[in-house]
């Protein structure tokens, strides 16, 4: 019998997909906001990354993500990348028919807007999520009178990836590039990347205590806490809960930074081709 | 007609091919030192980085990339890829049966061999070139005595992709990455990765002037003029050349980043999907 003749219950997995392995950021706040659910993860880490990529590739390679864990019965859709929810959003939308689907941009838009008191409002990001404007158009949905200033920082992920977090190097990095993002009046940033948590405590420092940071990774998490206990879709059995872990590709040092980005040891791990 | 029922003769095309654009640093140097050559290239920009992938999968895409340009018939193969080279060069060779295949591994290690006084060679690449170990086992093919040092620089990839060319954050990056090559007794630096020519000097600087670096782009070129014309397959028609560059996505900034690898205007490009 295939999967997708059952409709998804309380039971069915909450499906998180991301590029590469960033969107395991997403998932370590979903287990500890949510521990009773049963989650599959999805990094199309052969195809990774996106953020360099064209409009068109990203809403292919994002099709055949979502029909996958469509296969899976998901109750519900992540979209935690932000590449994926900045120029493929509909893609996953369209293909989900009633499945509510969560994405980083909406999730940190909106609590940033709860969060700013002057309405300025930066973000960080990769180049295409920044290129592609739709924090600013996200922001504006809400409020129109919040002032958006986005800054391209394509070096974060290599550095988060080569381990180097607590680095002189990571550190002039952020500093070059915030200072744009600075010499605007802010008092809340946008991490608008998955990867980015993982040095929220050095650009805290760069930043100063009196601008807020918002992590999408624990927004996400809210947001799709609500809507599931709307929905009554929420996991109640008390059994352990299975943790699924997919990848189009497992290359060296997945399982050790994986398990960064997890804050947990990484189990389950298939590799799945897609396309 | 099938292109593949005719031999490749003199005036066919030339293939060269990377996972992304570095290797246009090898069509630079083909287009100077084999004026007259046509030349076919295919970057896989859809899929780059390969670098950080996995053995199987890098053979995969080097099965449908070799695959692509044997159907345009070309004369000689240029893996201008490192990662490739290393991992997947035996794909090429057994489809490519008797055209020749012109890899930057062989090509740098021979180059080095003959530049080094003191048989003390150091090699800068990407992880999966130094994990491979490739560099290694092609100096000893050639030279037993040899002695090897590697260093993987993941970082210096995404450094040249931001244009960070003449910065103090990619001077300090590099002095990072070096400081262990730099600690042993090398007389000789083999840049291990078609984007490196791009920071030879700053690279050169921080060496200083009694370590020689082997350019791979260089040496390619500098092989396969010789290679050709043993076979008696360099071209002599006096005609302008025909350049033509596939890429499987074209994605932002590709115009601008590919020039300054290619060193000039960057045309008749195509969008070649593969798999």
């Amino acid at each position: 019998m295939n999967n997708q003749d059952i409709s998804p219950n309380s039971e069915s997995a909450i499906g998180v997909f991301d590029s590469g392995i960033g969107g395991l950021t997403v998932v370590k706040a979903l287990m500890e906001r949510l521990p009773h659910e049963n989650i599959i993860y999805f990094g199309d880490t052969a195809r990774v990354p996106y953020g360099v990529k064209s409009k068109k590739t990203i809403q292919l390679f994002t099709q055949q993500i979502t029909e996958f864990l469509l296969q899976k019965n998901v109750k519900a859709l992540v979209v935690a990348c932000n590449t994926i929810s900045a120029v493929a959003l509909n893609t996953v939308k369209k293909l989900a028919h009633n499945i509510p689907v969560i994405d980083v941009i909406s999730a940190g838009a909106s609590e940033a807007l709860k969060v700013t008191n002057n309405n300025q409002i930066g973000v960080i990001a990769t180049s295409t999520t920044v290129n592609s404007n739709a924090y600013a158009r996200a922001i504006a949905n809400y409020n129109i009178n919040a002032r958006v200033i986005s800054k391209a920082c394509s070096l974060l992920v290599p550095l988060i990836e080569e381990g180097w977090l607590n680095n002189e190097i990571t550190r002039l990095t952020v500093r070059e590039y915030l200072k744009p993002v600075l010499a605007e009046n802010i008092d809340t940033l946008i991490l608008g990347c998955t990867h980015y948590p993982l040095l929220k405590p050095m650009i805290q420092t760069e930043v100063g205590s009196d601008i807020s940071l918002i992590d999408s990774a624990i927004t996400v998490a809210k947001t799709i806490a609500n809507e599931l206990e709307q929905k009554k879709l929420l996991n109640h059995d008390d059994s352990l809960p299975d943790y699924q872990f997919y990848v189009s590709d497992i290359p060296l040092k997945f399982q050790t930074i994986g398990e960064q980005f997890l804050g947990r040891t990484l189990e389950h791990i298939e590799r799945q081709i897609l396309g």
